[in-house]
C-alpha cells in the first residue's frame, strides 16, 4: 500500500453496512434510504438507456444536466450559474470533494475543517498532503465556536471545508454562522469548499443557506452537491460542483484522471429530477422529519438523549448514557445484541476521545423499519 | 490549481470531441461506438432500476457483478478469481487505473510504461510523484524492444504499466513479449498494473494473452478491464480490476475515496453483459476488422501509410506523408479542412518529437460513417 494511504483505515460505512449484510441486521448506519426516488426519473434514466445515451457524456457532463443544475441553483438561491464555465459534473459529491482538493490543495497547505467530518475528507486531505485544522461542532448543541473558527482560520490557510447540512451531527449552520466563516474567508483570502449534499433535507421551517450567496463569496466558493439524497438515489452518484470557472476548472482538471466521466444514461434522469421534481425533496423533507422524530422518541425511551438534528438523515447519541465507554465497541456488538447497525462517529474526529462515546443512528427508513429497531433496541440487554 | 495539476494539459479526448460537436465534423477522434451494445443489457439495466437497485452498491461492486467478473476471468484465460477478494469494481477502468496507481505508487518509485501511452496513465503518473521509465513502441511495426524493456526495468522499478491491445499502437503484444516482460518483473521483484480494456478486441485470428496467465504472474499483477469497449456501453463506465487479494486492497484503499461506488443499476446490466452475451465481443470484432480494413484501405487511398492494428478501435499514421510536419497543427486544421476530428498522438510521447507526426483515427463507427470521413478526406485541398 502507498504510504499516502497507509495510515487511513478503511471507511466505516462500507464495514458496517457489510456488517448488516453479514447479520442480517436493521441497517441505521450509512445513510441511503429504502425507498427509490421519483418514478418520472426511473422512467427518464429508461428513457435515456432507450435513446441511446450509452456512450461517453462529455468529462463536464451532459449539456441538459448542467443547464438543471444552472437553473436549480438560481430557482432555489438566486444564484446565477454559467452551465458551460461555471458547473461540472462528478460521479456524486465524494468524487467532486475528491477532485476539488486534488485540485486545490497542495502540500503543506492548511485547511479548516468542522469536525466531527465526514470520512472521505480527512482520507483526501491526507493523500494531498495537507496540514488540517478542526472546528470542533461540540455536543449537546453541536453549533461552531465563533471564536474556536478565528484561531483556526490565519494566512496559511488555503481553504475552508464547510459541510451544511452537517453529517453526522445534523446542524445546519445559520446565516449568522456561515457570516462569521465568509469575513474570515475574506479576511485572509481564503476559498470555501462546501459540501451541501443535504441542501434540502432541513426541517422545523428552518432554511438552508448557501455559503456562496453571501456578499463577497461567489467568487471564492465551491459548492458541492448531488441528485442522491435529495431525490433517494444514492447509488446513481451523480453529483456536481458549481462556482467561478477557475474552481470549477480545478475540479475538471482532477476529475478527468478519476473517472473522465460516469453514469451517461443516469445524468438526463437526474436533470429530468432537477426540473420536473422540484416538489419531491420537499415532501421527502417533510416525511423525514417525522421519522427523525419517531426514531428520536425511541432512542430516549431507550435511555438515550439524541440530539434532535436540523437536518440530513442522521441523529446523534452520547451511548455513555447506557453504560458504555467507547461507541466503536457498542456498534460492533450492537448486531448482535440487538439486531442493528450503527455508525460510531470517533473515526470522525482528530481527537478520537471528543467523540468516543458518539454514535449516529440514520432514519432515511420507512417507518415500521424504524419502529422495528427501536423494538430490538428496547428488547437488547 | 494545485501543483500536482499544474503541469498536466487536458486531456486531448475532452478537447478534441468539443471541436467535433462545435464543428459537426465527422468524430474518428475520441474511442466510441455509434451503435450501442446487446438490447438484452439495455433491459437488464431497466430491469435494475425497476427492480430497486437504485441506493449504494457496496464499494468493493455488487455481488452478481463481482459473480460475473469471476466467471469471465475462468471461462476465457482460466483464471480462478475470488469474487469477494479478488476484484473491486470501479468507475471505468479510468478509475482503477487511478486508484491502482494511488494505491500503490510512492513518490520517487520508477514506473515503467510503454510510450505512446494513454494520457491518464501519466496524468495520475505525475499525480503520484512516479519517476516514469518510457519503452518506445516505435513506428512501423509499434512493438517492444526487448533490449528496451531489459533496460528499463531495475530494481528501482515499482511497477510496469502495461497495456494491450494497445492504444493508440494496435498493437496486440505476443506471449514471447509478454514473457520478457514477466522475467524482468520476477527477476526485480515488480508489480506489473495491466490495461486490457481491448481484451475482446482483437482481429486476423489473434489472441489476447493476459500476463496474468503467465507463470508466477498471478501474484504480481493487477489486471484491469471494462465492460464500455466489449460490450459498447463506453459512457456507463463499469470497470474492474483482478489480481490477489493485496493488490485488490490497494485499489479499494484508494478507490472508496475517490467515487466510494458508483452505477448501481448499471452493475447488474454489466454483469448480464458477461454471463448471457458472451458472443456478442466476438461479432463486434468481427465488425470492427472490416471497419478497420475500411478505413485503412481509404487511408492508404488519401496518400498515408496507416498501420493495419492488430486490435483496439485505432489506427495510426504519419502525417508527414501528406506534408504535415505536426499532427496536433493537422488536427486542429482538420474540421475546418475536412469535416473530420482525428487525436494528434504526440502528447502521449515524453519526447514529443517522437510522435509529432502520428495521427490516431477511430474506426469504431458505422461503415457509412468511416466512408463518409474518408470522402470528406479525399475531397480536402
Ligand atoms: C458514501 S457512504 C455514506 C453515506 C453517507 O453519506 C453517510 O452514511 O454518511
Ligand atoms: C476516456 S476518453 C477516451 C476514450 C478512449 O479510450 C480513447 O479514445 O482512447
Amino acid at each position: 500500500l502507498a504510504a499516502r494511504l497507509a495510515h487511513i483505515p478503511p471507511t466505516v460505512f462500507s464495514e458496517m453496512s457489510a456488517l448488516a449484510l453479514r447479520t442480517g441486521a436493521i441497517n441505521l448506519g450509512q445513510g441511503f434510504p429504502d425507498v427509490d426516488g421519483p418514478r418520472s426519473v426511473v422512467e427518464a434514466a429508461e428513457r435515456a438507456l432507450e435513446g441511446g445515451a450509452n456512450q461517453y457524456a462529455p468529462g463536464i457532463g451532459v449539456a441538459s444536466l448542467r443547464a438543471a443544475i444552472a437553473r436549480h441553483q438560481q430557482r432555489h438561491y438566486g444564484l446565477e450559474v454559467d452551465p458551460d464555465q461555471e458547473v461540472v459534473v462528478t460521479t456524486g459529491c465524494t468524487e467532486a470533494v475528491a477532485a476539488a482538493l486534488l485540485g486545490l490543495v497542495d502540500p503543506g497547505d492548511e485547511v479548516v475543517v468542522l469536525e466531527p467530518y465526514y470520512d472521505s475528507y480527512v482520507a483526501m486531505l491526507d493523500m494531498c498532503g495537507a496540514v488540517r485544522r478542526s472546528v470542533t461542532l461540540r455536543a449537546p448543541s453541536f453549533r461552531p465556536d465563533p471564536d474556536e473558527l478565528r484561531a483556526a482560520v490565519t494566512d496559511r490557510t488555503k481553504v475552508i471545508l464547510l459541510n451544511t447540512p452537517h453529517n453526522p451531527t445534523g446542524t445546519v449552520l445559520t446565516r449568522e454562522e456561515l457570516q462569521v466563516v465568509a469575513d474570515l474567508a475574506i479576511a485572509h483570502d481564503v476559498l470555501v469548499i462546501t459540501d451541501e449534499v443535504y441542501e434540502h433535507l432541513v426541517f422545523d421551517g428552518l432554511s438552508h443557506v448557501p455559503i456562496a450567496t453571501l456578499p463577497g463569496m461567489w467568487e471564492r466558493t465551491l459548492t458541492l452537491s448531488s441528485a442522491g439524497k435529495s431525490w433517494s438515489f444514492t447509488g446513481w452518484k451523480v453529483g456536481w460542483a458549481t462556482g467561478p470557472a477557475a474552481l470549477v476548472g480545478a475540479v475538471l482538471a482532477a476529475k478527468q484522471w478519476l473517472t473522465f466521466t460516469s453514469g451517461s444514461p443516469l445524468q438526463p434522469a437526474v436533470a429530468h429530477a432537477l426540473d420536473h421534481e422540484p416538489d419531491w425533496p420537499v415532501e421527502l423533507a417533510r416525511d423525514l422529519q417525522s421519522r427523525r422524530d419517531l426514531l428520536c422518541e425511541g432512542l430516549t425511551a431507550a435511555g438515550l438523549s439524541p440530539r434532535v438534528p436540523e437536518g440530513t438523515y442522521f441523529t446523534t447519541t452520547d451511548i455513555s448514557h447506557l453504560g458504555w465507554a467507547d461507541g466503536r465497541e457498542f456498534c460492533l456488538a450492537l448486531p448482535e445484541r440487538a439486531g442493528v447497525v450503527a455508525i460510531p462517529t470517533q473515526g470522525f474526529h482528530d481527537d478520537a476521545d471528543a467523540g468516543r462515546q458518539l454514535v449516529r443512528w440514520a432514519f432515511c427508513k420507512q417507518p415500521d423499519v424504524i419502529a422495528e429497531g427501536l423494538r430490538r433496541l428496547a428488547a437488547a440487554d
